[in-house]
């Protein structure tokens, strides 16, 4: 990093170099040096305590794209992150040096009409950490607003902090479909996006919560994690009427909303079937572009669907629910690497690999 | 009619036989005799005078089934109708004896969650004219209760009042997408269902509605019964990246809402390709149970899909716009017949054929 | 059962005489035979176990009227209820003889736009127990609808069940400020009311509540129950700028929904000058009719005042809080009397004198 | 000024002086050199072409003060106002030097939870035109974010779209109590605000309106600019059930939604006991900031009471309306002044007497 983020002026310290992993071409991350931009008055300058690896991260590393996002220039990688304050900006009245903080990676234009309207999300302008071209923040340091800084609570590890972004999926996906204390849940698909659904649906009141997967170790952890009941299937498009009644016979009542946190042909339709009528399934995973779904008879019932694009205004009420225990994301870290060049491959194949790997963590 | 009627013990007078089309088995309709039921403290006794004909009698005529109902007994056909109260049940405070009146056609039964609820046309027990095993209403008199039976202003004629029926259609899908003053329309489809929401959408203050269909003639009827512009299409799935270009041009702006009126996979598609990040499709028409479209990337876009199951608490509302002048259906009443065998018979045959039959409407 | 009910005719069994707690005029309470009604097909017959007193069957004993409604004739009394199921109508499929029920106290019409637009709490034609010139549940039997009859489960008792009814005022006012897991809430008056309002805002995820109130008694009771803090203040109007400093510094942070459970100006002003703009007072105490209140700044600053009248869709939410643990009112409960003539007049009186009364419970 | 903005160095042209008018103690108004800031690259700079006065303006001219705003510095007054770009800033790709714009006057902080969540009219940093010590428009030239200025379309005048700030008033009140196709409407005040309030209910559909003033010149005026009835009442509360029963009768229906434009105790106790159950009432006016109310006989009705804080997001609606026609504001631009020092001080005082003054338009 030069002068440009702290200007401090002491000539006299050797300054530090400022290094990130890099995602320099398909399967190849470096430690390499990031030169940070300069600080504006609404910034803040943030040293890295804690990064997550996201499911994106990975698909970003196998192949340089996710959705429609393609990686084209060498782009610093992560986006699960918090750690703590090094700098503040000429205008930053919310937070002081040393404060620490998880960050909301996303930062969006203020100007569209998404914006005014509260669905900042949907900006599309939005500069996000490691979508390309915009750099992430697997980095010794960041410069990020200060509105997107997040104080942490003394009894809030860093940590736990990072995890804040992938739970912010789950909480935006319980307000897109109105999950409260009388919303009995359904979640297809035990994986990460999955686990903190449900955590999010049980925080927001969810009375009880069956989900179901094709492996049984998973189905284990959401039983551990909190689940009611579980429901193991398989993927035969054959057996989806039995496992609707299976399902609904685990729920033992109406269910109210359902999430596809799988994102398959089968599991969307395992959804719409199963859902009540008036009910609503939430399509949280992304397996699948293209879906063949019994949608006419689920309209037909006016069970509606709708997806999420990220989150938005979710770190304050995930700080809440970890604060006040009505959420534990600990048990969800299951891996803890380093951040040197062996550590940071090693910790991406780890992740890659799933199989008992839910969050996989850098300690910076 | 039965002494159950009038009860009047007039014994002078001799009783009039009260006749209704009866779906006997697959293509054949009958005229016979039909006896009403007894008439309740809160019923009226209507004489039909304006039954129009829907797409599900059609289809119901010619397979015995619609959606997952089917005809096992004969069954008095017809839904879509008014007329002038007879007499009223010792309850009734709302009507009077020659009231002109439109027939809202389910009952329902006031005692589940969704009728607690606001909901009730999702009820598992309404009660709904010519859905088996229910008689319909294609008769000289049915017996009704008086809170579904909505009078009709001086300058709203009976035949535009059997036009409740449908436009409720269009009236609770617009209401399910929140169409307002601020949403600009796209509707997939120009059969009549399209027309009515259309016409609804209009009422309901869309500043512009693009209507699309693949049938040139369908589309002139629906540019001079207001839509702002047209869009024609093909039914070959390579066409549709193409479509949606045109159909976004054609808009000029956002496409906040879009109506499938249709029901097929590429009209859906077309739809939520179509439609801006944070809309809705409405998805009206039943063409296809099963559908193949890019679901995920539109989840990935908050473009969330409802559905709608007939209608609720519609027909003050129609009425009211008939009365305004908001909503014009005369133009679409295209043909007209009279209640004899014969008619009956060639009315729903001209029905069935389409072409320039928008509506067929009964005058008894 | 004997004539009331059934006409069962079983001529051989020495027919019970069902009494009832009748209000004959102000200030008397006196025992007496109370006919049923029949039984309709879709009612219950129920023995009534648990019969709690309500502020208003208080204030009908003492002045013979309630708001606009006036006591001219003799009335059963009473209408927090509940009890097992000894008949049930013929075509009752919800409930067996032995089910032991909480019972929704309103019958509505089911015929108004209210009834059809689900809030049917405020239906013109509403039925309820005890409300003039309806009869109420303090008997050995009611005869009810069996759709508002809501079983218990095994470990939610008969006076838990019987609660239900002073609790949905506190759930109904939380649906209408819609209180969730991010709404911080005041409470204006720790009386009943403020209290099942408190339990209902935890259920609901509040994360922090403040209790106000001028009376220390109270207040202990509330923190044990399960306020966050506590602030007590006198009835001087020259206070409450200052009240409203130690209400805002107890917070801690926004205020985001205040409930006014005394209804007075004082208490009202107090509530709408300490809400953050953008929240919700809701009005739940009747104190005075007319206020003076700061409307304007409040209106200024977009705080809604919403109001509630009873309550809709409640039984089965309470049943589940109480199911699951999420509230406990039995501690609510500080007194229990038999049905005799003695214990109805003194148990009113425990009633009326409030201290430490919070729920005066009858056990028939 | 000269072409840069302002530092642009161009020594060799003489560079106009934008003249303003100040705001410098009470009662005086002097037109007067104002500096503009420098151009930031989302800035556009914008030629004034029509500025109108308000209220405000003119209280703050009497008062120096408006609620809780003080005017400690001279101020430059306006902000109702249109003009034509003559510069725009680097990043600006929405609009183009000449064109047409109507300038929505506030720039919120978009940081706060405020702006994040859709509601950033309640941002506590709002800088606001005329609003101490944030400068205003009336001046030859403003410089204002490119996001906040809307393109006119051509059968748009610059006075029209000077008239979408009062506009805006009565859209955002419409939107806050959710005028609809259904919402039969009562409009307590048919000063300038209950005018706009008005034509806002019409163009969302309000198939009803009713409109109460003592004055009845200001009656016709409503009347003639749409009201479907009128209703003159007096100031005497004893007046009030009178009052009531009168409107009532002039609406014919139930009343679903009333907004108060006077804000007075009388009119806001009119509203309440005017609206029906379940209905809204929004308090517009700013006549009294305390009122005596009978606000628990209204909630006990769940009549809801809203208000509104200037507006948001409703520039681009209001340009639709004007130029589809749904709403025509030419008939309340009743005087037009020129911008010369006597013009100025004369505007005011025909804008300050009221009478047949509704709104009082600057053409720069």
């Amino acid at each position: 990093m030069g002068k440009g983020g702290e200007g401090s002026g002491d000539g006299a310290k050797v300054e530090e170099e400022n290094m990130a992993a890099w995602l320099v071409s398909v399967n190849t991350l470096k430690i390499q040096p990031f030169r940070l931009p300069s600080l504006g008055p609404y910034d803040v300058r943030v040293r890295m305590k804690a990064v997550g690896i996201c499911g994106s991260d990975v698909h970003y590393l196998k192949t340089l794209r996710c959705a429609h996002f393609v990686v084209k220039e060498p782009m610093v990688i992560g986006h699960e992150c918090a750690g703590v304050i090094e700098e503040v900006g000429s205008d930053v009245e919310s937070l002081v040096v040393g404060d620490r903080v998880a960050l909301e990676p996303g930062i969006s234009c203020w100007r569209c009409k998404y914006c005014k309207g509260g669905r900042y999300n949907l900006c599309p302008d939005m500069k996000f950490f490691a979508t390309p071209p915009v750099h992430g923040s697997l980095a010794n340091q960041v410069v990020h607003p200060a509105d997107l800084c997040f104080k942490l609570p003394e009894n809030v590890s860093l940590e736990e902090g990072a995890m804040c972004e992938p739970l912010s999926v789950g909480i935006h996906a319980c307000r897109r479909a109105n999950v409260g204390s009388e919303t009995n849940v359904l979640i297809m698909g035990a994986g990460p996006i999955g686990l903190v659904t449900m955590l999010a649906a049980r925080a927001f009141g969810a009375p009880r919560i069956i989900i179901v997967d094709v492996d049984g170790y998973r189905l284990s952890v959401a039983k551990s994690l909190g689940a009611d009941d579980v429901v193991k299937v398989s993927t035969n498009n054959q057996d989806m009427d039995e496992d609707v009644v299976q399902i609904q016979k685990a729920m033992g009542s109406d269910i109210d909303v359902s999430f596809d946190c799988a994102g398959f042909s089968k599991t969307m339709s395992t959804a719409l079937n199963a859902t009540r009528a008036g009910g609503k399934v939430c399509l949280v995973g992304m397996g699948h572009n293209e879906m063949t779904v019994p949608l006419t008879p689920a309209a037909a019932r006016e069970v509606d669907v709708v997806g999420i694009f990220r989150y938005k205004e979710t770190w304050p009420l995930c700080i809440e629910f970890l604060r006040s225990g009505k959420i534990d994301v600990k048990p969800l870290i299951t891996h803890r690497f380093g951040f040197s060049q062996e550590e940071v491959v090693e910790a991406f194949e780890v992740s890659a690999r799933g199989g008992d790997a839910i969050k996989v963590m850098f300690n910076l």
